[in-house]
């Protein structure tokens, strides 16, 4: 299946093809080509340029064409931290944080993780399933086109294996590009209340070998966090995972700042996320590191926590990364449209930094940046199409709108908008 | 044309015909009827009930059939504070403020209303007018099925009438209810900078007999606030207004509180508008007064402002509306939908009272409480009814997504959803 993109507006995003990331200091930095063309074939972009030089098409059989004018073409999101799989809303204890609880309340009661645990492990297989995919359908339609999904709702050997092959089976029915974390320890499941070690063990020992047999997860992660877990039990598990290969990517200072940034980097984990409550020795500890600080400011939305010092980390030219955090419990919204409004009304990132903490960091937050998050030959043809926005930065600044048109994925169409011949 | 809904999950806010609002401490009583049908007749609610009481219908001719099984069935979103009359929008002034300016430094810049009113001078009705058209289709597709416009961006006799014969032709265009509103007193403009009190005599003197002689506007309104009109200017205009039989919907205590809400309810203005400022005197003198205090978070989120104060509103039992704001400058987005989340997330407030501050008391803050805001008969069939959600609750909680499936304005759908038989 070949593709043609003619007379876009402009191709956003055509970094350098060898560029893996983009630093802080240097993110503002978002190249366009004005007035342009793209092929693609077999789902790879294979060229693009203006349209003075576009050298025009021979065979148009089998040919998708986007006329993209007065269009802007962008990589398509990519969301690197999601809990897409879960088995049920949690609208209840959102009225219960509008009478007045706090989400730590309705966690002690337990609401929050432990809820979503019990529902999880009554649901089977098929049914998470279907209602997962259904999600990322929607997901798809907003633009995103690789997305990183956690287990941590199972919390036990047989639940946390079943949400991972759901990740698995969503990775074989759906085009997007999908990448499955390991996350068992994201709560102290009930059976283990009286036994943390006990738990740790299942994890290290049971589950992390299973894991890795099965070849269901390409990360592990952990909710490190006071009433969660330790900075001793983080890096139990990073060492761990190292062991099968799977690389960190952990939840950190949402709430608190206990050391989990200092241990995570010191374990070379791919991404620190969350980072609401940081300290100097905390940002200090990312400077130089090869791990990828990762907000997630539509948590900090709905929690009505502070949000994350988006500024301070691109000051430190640190490779910021943005995801939606997508959750029954603290983020209902995998809408990157949205975060993208977030990121530039409350982070105060300018678009283009925005856009690029999106596309090419977050691609990278999941070791998907040779495939993704930038226009660049040989990449994947992952694009989304917007509508006939007046500029870029109109996307971020007329809020809560549905601004795509078109969005493609491997070369082909699964939104199909006005831009479409 | 007649319309037939049948199997409602839901018919939510059939209030009792003859209540004309819902004050504070009863607004998180929304009633519902589920399992429900529901007829009109000639755009008009004809008859309801549950579905056991169904008494069928005799003639299938000419009759829309929805199916809302799953569903629910709400009084479509009235908007009580837009501009939705503008030139242009100000995306560029958004990147200014991410840059580390104000909403003040950019006015003082020439930029704000100022920049608006240039842009809107030099463009002729007939554009105006369509780009206004296009903006309403897309709220109405978001539900918004009655809203108040406000002039404001021509500050001169020739623009403001120029933009409210736009509302008009706007009123006579859309199936959806409009309310015109002449806001000449938005900004000082530019030639009257040394004479404010000739561009007082302006409005007083020629404006507001024109604009009663033409019948363009139901209401006047003010921007009384520290830089822009003061206190004894704003009781000039509402009583100048009243003398041609246009109630006041005031701009006050958005950034200051300096006496204008008092002034508004001693001159028994219909509205008091932002609230973002409130001081304990500002509260007593609306308590006991037939002025509905009207909150626009969503210009608290694209700012960065405080939110008014609903809870406070509500406690002093006072009949809390809210409204969009939309603009290009302050409030770039007209979905009403998104300001129900934000009511719940930021404002605290229940769904169910923010469902009644969209609906009934909003229809009130247009003088619209007869024609809209719940399920009565001999109401407008003005309806929204949402796709499959697992609760009413759901609606604000999964923010930034489109929950809806299709929309009835007067008895005609301008949205054609699955429902839709």
């Amino acid at each position: 299946m070949r593709l043609l993109i003619k007379n876009a507006r402009a191709l956003v995003g055509t970094h350098p093809a060898e560029l893996r990331r983009i630093t802080g200091r240097s993110m503002a930095g978002l190249p366009m080509l004005e007035d342009a063309w793209l092929t693609a074939d077999d789902g790879r972009i294979t060229g693009f340029g203006p349209m003075a030089e576009w050298p025009g098409i021979d065979d148009w059989n089998d040919l998708t064409v986007v006329d993209a004018e007065g269009r802007y073409v962008l990589p398509g999101w990519c969301d690197p931290h999601t809990h897409t799989v879960f088995a049920a809303p949690r609208d209840g204890e959102f009225v219960d944080r509008i009478r007045g609880l706090s989400y730590q309340e309705i966690a002690a009661r337990g609401g929050g993780i432990l809820n979503s645990a019990r529902m999880l492990r009554d649901m089977n297989e098929d049914d998470l399933f279907e209602q997962a995919k259904a999600r990322l359908e929607v997901m798809m339609a907003q633009g995103t086109v690789a997305a990183e999904i956690k287990s941590g709702y199972g919390l036990s050997l047989d639940s946390e294996l079943k949400m991972l092959r759901v990740v698995k089976r969503l990775k074989e029915a759906l085009p997007l590009q999908l990448k499955a974390t390991l996350l068992a320890a994201h709560a102290l499941p009930p059976e283990f209340k009286d036994d943390r070690a006990g738990y740790l063990d299942l994890i290290v020992n049971e589950l992390l070998p299973r894991v890795a047999e099965e070849g269901l997860a390409d990360f592990v992660d952990v909710f490190c966090e006071t009433n969660y877990f330790t900075v001793a039990e983080l890096e139990r598990v990073l060492e761990a995972g190292a062991a099968h290969g799977l690389p960190g990517k952990v939840h950190v200072n949402q709430f608190t700042s206990i050391g989990g940034i200092q241990a995570a980097v010191a374990h070379g984990a791919l991404s620190v996320d969350h980072l609401e409550v940081m300290e100097p020795a905390d940002l200090d500890a990312l400077a130089g590191s090869e791990t990828i600080p990762t907000l997630l400011p539509s948590c900090s939305f709905f929690l009505g926590i502070p949000y994350g010092p988006a500024r301070e980390l691109m000051e430190r030219d640190l490779p910021l990364a943005l995801a939606t955090d997508h959750n029954p419990g603290s983020t209902p919204s995998g809408n990157m449209n949205f975060l993208l409004s977030l990121a530039c009304i409350r982070l105060r990132m300018l678009p283009e930094e925005a856009v690029n903490a999106m596309t090419l960091n977050a691609a990278a937050a999941m070791r998907l940046e040779e495939e993704l998050g930038s226009i660049a030959v040989g990449k994947r043809a992952s694009l989304i199409v917007t509508g006939r926005v007046p500029s870029l930065a109109y996307l971020p600044y007329a809020f809560g709108q549905d601004h795509l048109d078109t969005v493609i994925i491997d070369g082909r169409p699964v939104r199909a908008g006005a831009a479409l011949a």
